[in-house]
């Protein structure tokens, strides 16, 4: 049976000052008209029924995801009691799914990700599902379109075998962000594929790896999986996971497991990780601006500007610029600049100003 | 005696968004911790008493004014029933004082500029009396300190024989604001001063050129005088005022007179005509950057960005760049763009909405 796991524990900080952390990015409607978790979910649902789609996040956004999720129930949330990267997170779930089901087959989904059409991905989804249950842990590889820098790369080997829709290929290495230069030539080399951080496995299988290679995990979660249902379980997972190492699935397991597949889908997806990205998903007008809100140009061009109701922004002379307002704070940043969005944050920090700020 | 007449009827739409109809430029505190009337009342306050300073302005303005300076009480303002332009403005207020003292000499000043230090203004003031008491119409004319293209300028010619401690010139012409080019010359031929627009005349002596060179004018502000104390009064005004052509002091009576003097004062001016202009008044960060409120700024220069207490605005990666956030209205505009911010204005008013963004 499938199962979904929806990672929804992102900080969102470059979507600053929309995102914020009581908000994050996920939380938000970023680019259609529904938040980027609902997008999420309503990518697998009903397909995947409600009782088979968990949702990791922190205890702090709880009441976020059932209200925007009403086929959500609280059982269906995997609050992790601290925050320690996502090998941690996909192991407890791991765990707690396969101590219901041993024949989990569990889908772990971004919830801050565009991919569209949903068609596509389903399809995607089946077939990855089906390498999977030949004990694969199959990664989706995006062919890339552009150098892009901001993402890690997969280098693909040979074609699986096997009755798939899909190109399925066996994974050569991993590979870190890169350089812009190293990046033109994963493109043209052709077996680079984009590491879209959505990955597909039989719980035992992710767990039979976490007990080769990260040995302390594995045995804290054993530890955990004895006590659900006990008086003691939510004491037992806030002993070991604040004792767990903070760490990425990607490092902790992929990169040292033998068995990893990636599949080339045929969906668009793009992890919308800056302001700027906006561009790659909405229409601006004739003068290549993308506006919402109340909002008046004069002369400008190539912008992005966000407002709302309560407010006029009005933007003049300006060309690749960003502009958002969200409540009582507002963002002015250079298109060039939408990686430094994380500074201010950091600034209002040291000056103590969380709140309403952060 | 000597009388001042503010004039406070100006828009300041190049000061929006913190400048709106309802409260323009003129009752805000752009430079310094007072508003710009206030910094005006309080050049010319106590030495002038409040019983002899005036101020003209329109209807709507009428409680602030009261408001902002505590000294000034109903009687003193000259209310305008509609906007005619400075020539009516200025008839009406020298007819209003001469009714009472024949003899008054009226300095007008405009409420919105920048005048420093005040002994020197003072100080410019007794000695343009003087030659006003002799039957001069006496203009205020800046020395150029760069080829400005925003103002006009007074051509001067020989200089006036008395007993005067500033330079008092005759003047040979007015000139409308200059090219560039133009400009360049004016300042390298040393006989070219800024019209500051503030003068200093007899009342009878400017009464006498609107009756030579405005007598339309001049029957009606004599229609006005006769109405004053009596049940009329009002309508009256009321009634020649909306039949006055809106022309310019300037224009009207400055250009044709004969008997015109330029006093070139010890005192620095600005009219302060743009956000642009804080420059010259406000000394920036050692990035350049001029702030007020509560503003981030992270690898930006040479910007002003004016904000509040209510909210945050953070600056990143941006240079030569103005923002200001006024209420539920936000200006973000290139330096070199500030004079298309009257744009903004009128696209709000085609929309219709026109409270309370104008």
């Amino acid at each position: 049976m499938l199962y979904a796991v929806i990672i929804a524990g992102g900080k969102g900080e470059r979507f600053w000052p929309r995102s914020v952390r009581a908000r994050p990015k996920q939380f938000q409607r970023i680019v259609t008209g529904r938040t980027m978790l609902q997008e999420t979910f309503y990518r697998v649902y009903p397909e995947i029924p409600g009782e088979r789609i968990f949702i990791g996040a922190g205890e702090q956004h709880r009441s976020i995801i059932l209200e925007q999720l009403d086929e959500v129930d609280g059982g269906n949330l995997i609050v992790e009691p601290v925050g320690r990267n996502t090998a941690p997170a996909i192991g407890l779930a791991s765990s707690l799914i396969s101590s219901r089901d041993p024949e989990a087959v569990i889908a772990v989904l971004s919830a801050d990700h565009v991919v569209k059409p949903r068609d596509a991905f389903l399809s995607a989804l089946r077939d990855a599902e089906k390498a999977a249950e030949q004990g694969y842990i199959v990664t989706f590889g995006i062919e890339p379109d552009r150098p892009a820098t901001e993402f890690g790369y997969i280098e693909v080997a040979e074609l699986l075998k096997g009755d798939f829709g899909h190109e399925i290929f066996t994974v050569k290495r991993f590979r870190e962000k890169p350089s812009l230069e190293l990046a033109e030539e994963y493109r043209t080399a052709g077996t680079f594929l984009w590491n879209s951080g959505m990955f597909i496995f039989r719980a035992d299988v992710l767990l039979g790896a976490m007990e080769t290679h990260m040995p302390a995990l594995y045995r804290g979660l054993m530890r955990i999986r004895t006590s659900l249902g006990t008086a003691d379980e939510q004491q037992v997972i806030e002993e070991e996971f604040s004792g767990f190492e903070s760490i990425s699935i990607d490092y902790g397991v992929m990169e040292r497991f033998d068995r990893i597949a990636c599949l080339k889908p045929r969906f668009f997806w793009d992890d919308v990780g800056s302001w700027g990205a906006l561009e790659r998903h909405l229409k601006g007008d004739d003068r290549g601006i993308i506006r919402s809100g109340n909002v008046i140009t004069v002369d400008s061009e190539k912008s992005i500007v966000l407002g709302d109701e309560e407010s006029i922004i009005a933007l003049v002379g300006m060309r690749d610029t960003i502009v958002v307002k969200e409540g009582g704070r507002i963002l002015v940043c250079h298109k060039n600049a939408d990686q430094r969005i994380k500074d201010v944050l950091k600034k209002i920090a040291e000056r103590g100003e969380n709140l309403p700020y952060l």
